[in-house]
């Protein structure tokens, strides 16, 4: 498909000739196949591993979509020897940072998270001119307006959606949706391990037990200190304040505490107190400057804070304009960070909006469960209308309640398609039943 | 500033010059001053009234950090005489939809709703090569695809991230942030009046009460029958299913079921059933293609649903790569849809990540609720320590429990600022009673 047909196709009504240019601009042609944009991968752990099978995956709707196709040129590794994701060809593999740095590529994608490499081989991408797209939270908050300005200097593109908040478009929404909206703070979830945890202690486990569940369903990882005690939100809260107030991490502290030394206390003084404990990330506006903490609070069991639950995150933002936003999803995880640096590769290195299949209507074959009610009438023989009615479509009702105040009868159906009741409704509407009909979801 | 100036201080490191170039092919240039973008607006009640009145606001920031300034050149209203926002000269009004078309502008921005002269304005603007942004979900769900055909051809721009959700930035997250991720489906509360309704017929209100107090508020407007009947729900359905799955909107047909005509058996259901009823929109994939309902569904709850409340919108979005992300916020109101509007006006006309104020950290003289154990030790006098220490700190304590199973004394303190509160933790910890400090919030 050529990009002009593409653009022809896609939804928001850009500019085709500026996308083509821009992406003439950018990316190695191939003629009139896709083009071919070249991608150094640093790092095939969970999230680089990931990161190999979802490009695998998605080859092909990327292609269709983009009119591009993403082709790895060289993976760095810290051992070559160790099990690999199935579709990576093992001659791109290299452990020299060295050989990485100098391969060829138009993306190098970072997913080995720590300050080196990880630094060096950001600034290398950065002064050729190249995009830098990043998982690397410790990196951004420690170099991130280093990094910015030696991008600025050379033409290079620095990426870091996926270091915040995983899967959750954090960044992108501070960065391209929230800005003139007066952003007052930003609190949230922003360590999907600790989340876990506490989770689990609300639940009652204990904290040693909880820690080794997380580590079996990998959630945390052998090391967890960075986690823990904090840091790990910490730098993530930096990011923030950054994206959304202009304060340079490095310069932002943090009032930090973690869960140490003593995790389980946290969740039991917060249950004493009716509550339940989450390791909340904050950076507030307070005059004219920032303070920004991660510390355990005691929130309402019904707030948003609460009801994240497992590894997930949550971003709340509240701004003057706009009220508060809310995000949330999952926080760690290969697929999920993965699918992040994916984002920023395909959004920065091709600036077009995408055009997804275009998909036809379907015919509905799904089941629910029904509620279904209708007035009983003065003589309370037409609740059972309803029930015989439905027992002659054949469809069975576990649960009749009657509401005898109300003249009514209430019925929660097995599970059926949607024609069959509906046909129900329409004979008790015709036989002036007045029904009301609901779908029910258990929790 | 100039926009070299303000480029060398954005934090995402893109290309300065690409971003001038940019800039400087789109508007109006005013020398070394901020670029002027003449901007149109064709209506001036709740959502116009406030743009006018966040374009005032926001002024200053704009042109910090995007160095730009819009200028409004025209207001199209339908009454000349009627109360106007205080910053909106009256001599750009018109009641002329022909002269409203005439006016020079950069970007048309539509706040009128309904399909007439909507339309006329829209494919007008596009026409002309403008930027067209509008709120209006009707609009682009009749007539979504034939629009952007318009600006293919013209060279113009369409956006309308305001026409669902409000300020909740779902268009954007969907067109950027996620398609990458495999979207399986798409299912959220679209509709802000009918979510208020529900909630507080969900606490009891009577339907007709609530309608009242709802109206009151400015949630619903006089004539509610497209939020009752799930019309303007399925309307947000149908262009997020555009987005998703490239279903043109008006070839989708959508399985609808509002609150009418009787909405008060709905909650009645639903209390009866144990849970609480919202009006769920949704979009999902099945075989090859798509489904669409919008209709009252009983959720659980401890769900995100039920958790939604008032006017709130949300959206949840499930996908195969990334779980389920969901964003949550204010789904109706002015000054929300005014937020969204303009971020589609700064976003697509200055392409340009913008440049927050540089905010230095400050004190924190903030008070807090703070929940503080400690070690009560063998002989039980120790917890009489906590409290003396936070006594004689000046902190009163009205909540003590001791827990002697643990041999803990929890405290829950009177707010204090965290200077104060972290005395007290040091000098237990000096004397071995191993506390544990927690912040404290209450619902």
């Amino acid at each position: 498909m050529t990009n002009t047909t593409t653009a022809a196709r896609e939804p928001e009504g850009a500019v085709a000739a500026e996308v083509a240019a821009e992406v003439a601009a950018d990316e190695t042609s191939a003629g009139d196949g896709p083009r071919v944009i070249r991608v150094a991968l640093a790092g095939c752990g969970t999230v680089g591993g990931q990161l190999v099978e979802l490009l695998e995956a998605r080859t092909a709707a990327i292609e269709r979509s983009r009119g591009v196709r993403f082709q790895l040129t060289r993976v760095l590794v810290r051992d070559g020897g160790k099990c690999r994701p199935a579709p990576l060809r093992r001659e791109l593999l290299t452990t020299d940072p060295d050989a990485f740095m100098e391969t060829e590529s138009d993306v190098v994608v970072e997913a080995i998270g720590g300050l080196d490499p990880a630094g060096r081989i950001a600034a290398a991408a950065l002064r050729q001119g190249r995009t830098f797209v990043t998982a690397n939270k410790a990196l951004i908050a420690d170099r991130g307006p280093s990094l910015a300005a030696i991008a600025r200097e050379h033409g290079g593109r620095l990426y870091y959606e996926a270091a915040v908040a995983g899967g959750v478009p954090v960044i992108r929404t501070l960065r391209d949706a929230l800005p003139e909206t007066g952003i007052q703070s930003i609190r949230g979830i922003l360590n999907g391990t600790t989340n876990y945890l506490l989770t689990r202690m609300a639940e009652g486990a204990a904290f040693a037990e909880a820690l080794t569940e997380s580590r079996t369903l990998g959630f945390a990882e052998a090391d967890s200190s960075r986690d823990l005690d904090g840091r790990d939100a910490a730098d993530k809260v930096r990011i923030l304040a950054w994206l959304a107030f202009g304060t340079e991490p490095p310069t932002l502290p943090v009032h930090r505490r973690g869960l140490l030394p003593h995790p389980d206390r946290i969740a039991a003084d917060a249950a004493d107190f009716g509550g339940v404990a989450r390791l909340m990330g904050e950076c507030v506006l307070e005059g004219e400057g920032v303070l920004a903490t991660v510390e355990p609070v005691i929130v309402s069991r019904r707030s948003a804070a609460a009801n994240t639950v497992g590894a997930d995150n949550m971003v709340e933002v509240e701004t003057v304009h706009n009220g508060t936003i809310r995000l949330s999803g999952p926080g760690a995880g290969g697929a999920p960070t993965a699918s992040a640096l994916l984002s920023d590769m395909v959004h920065h290195v091709v600036r077009e909006p995408r055009v997804p299949a275009s998909r036809l209507p379907a015919s509905d074959e799904r089941a629910h469960v029904w509620v279904i009610s209708a007035r009983s009438g003065a003589g309370g023989g037409d609740g059972d209308r309803l029930v015989d009615l439905l027992r002659e479509a054949g469809i069975e009702v576990p649960s009749v309640r009657s509401d005898a105040a109300a003249g009514v009868v209430r019925v929660r159906t097995e599970s059926c398609v949607r024609a069959r009741i509906l046909d129900v409704e329409e004979a008790l509407e015709r036989e002036g039943l007045e029904p009301v009909l609901t779908r029910y979801e258990d929790a």
